[in-house]
C-alpha cells in the first residue's frame, strides 16, 4: 500500500498538493508553484518520496530528506500530505510511521519538523500522539490564509 | 568595508572557509566539501553574500536568505563566518548588524538562525547581546569534532 512514488503517482496527486499549497493553511511551500516546481521540490530533491495507494487512488504521500549536512546529517525531516477525501481514515498515521521505519533503515538517528503550524491542531496532536516534542515555537512564523500571523512549531523525535 | 562578494573574494576566503567545515565544531556543511560546492552553498544558492574586506584583507563574509518559502518567507536566514586572524575584533558583530539591515531592505520581518552550536559560546552570546532568543533546543542535533554529540539551539529576532 505505501510504496515509492513515480511521476504518474504523482499527476494523480497533484489536485491535491495544489489544493493544499493554496490554501497557506499548513505548508510553507509557494501557494502559486506548478507541477514541475511542485514534482521537484517533493520527488527530486528529498532522498525519498512514498505514496499510499488503495484501490489505484492515491490517498497520501510524504518524502523524506536529512535536515541538515555533515555534523546534523543524522537528523532527517519529512514532509506528509493526505488527499482531502482521505482524511480522518489514519492515513497520515500510517505514512509518518511508515516514514519512521525508513528513517531508522536509512540511517537517520532523529526526525525533525522544522515548521508545524500551530493552528494545525489536527497535525500536532497526532505528532505528539506518535512521539514528537515541540522543542521550539518561532513566533508569527507562518501568515496563514485566513488567520493571518500565526506561529509555528518545531517538533522532534528521537528515532534510536 | 561591507561590500557583495565575489568569486575573487571567495577564493581568498576559502581558506577560512575550508578550515572552519573541517573543523566540524559550528557548520552543518560536508566537511570534504570542494570549492566549487561551497562557492554554490554560499554565494548561489543565498539571496546575496556580502564580504568584509580591509586593506585588501578579507576578514569575514555572511549570507542572507529566506528560511522558507511562501507563508514563510518574510523570514530570513543568515550564516555568518569570520577569518581565524581576524577573530576577537568585532567583525561577527558588523557583520550581523550589517545583516539586519540588509534583512530589513529586502524586506524581512525576522532572522531566524537554524543551527547555533550549543558549545560555541562566543556565538551565542554574542547572537543574545543582539536581539536574538534562543526558541528551542535540538537535543544531540551536532556530532561536534571533538565532544561528540551536542545540543544545537534555535535563534530568532523580529526586525520589526
Amino acid at each position: 500500500m505505501i510504496r515509492e512514488m513515480t511521476n504518474d503517482d504523482f499527476e494523480l496527486f497533484w489536485p491535491t498538493f495544489s489544493k493544499v499549497i493554496k490554501e497557506q493553511e499548513t505548508y510553507a511551500f509557494e501557494p502559486d508553484m506548478n507541477i514541475e516546481q511542485a514534482y521537484s521540490l517533493w520527488c527530486e530533491t528529498p532522498l525519498k518520496t512514498y505514496v499510499f495507494v488503495e484501490d489505484g487512488i492515491v490517498l497520501g504521500s510524504y518524502y523524506i530528506k536529512p535536515n541538515a549536512m555533515g555534523p546534523s546529517s543524522h537528523i532527517c525531516n519529512c514532509g506528509y500530505m493526505v488527499s482531502v477525501e482521505a482524511r480522518g481514515k489514519g492515513v497520515a498515521r500510517k505514512l509518518c510511521e511508515h516514514s519512521q521505519e525508513i528513517a531508522r533503515v536509512l540511517g537517520f538517528e532523529a526526525m525533525q519538523f522544522n515548521s508545524v503550524v500551530s493552528t494545525n491542531k489536527v497535525a500536532v496532536q497526532l505528532w505528539q500522539k506518535l512521539g514528537f516534542d515541540i522543542i521550539g515555537t518561532i513566533p508569527k512564523a507562518y501568515k496563514h490564509g485566513t488567520l493571518g500571523y500565526v506561529d509555528s512549531y518545531i517538533m522532534h523525535k528521537l528515532l534510536a
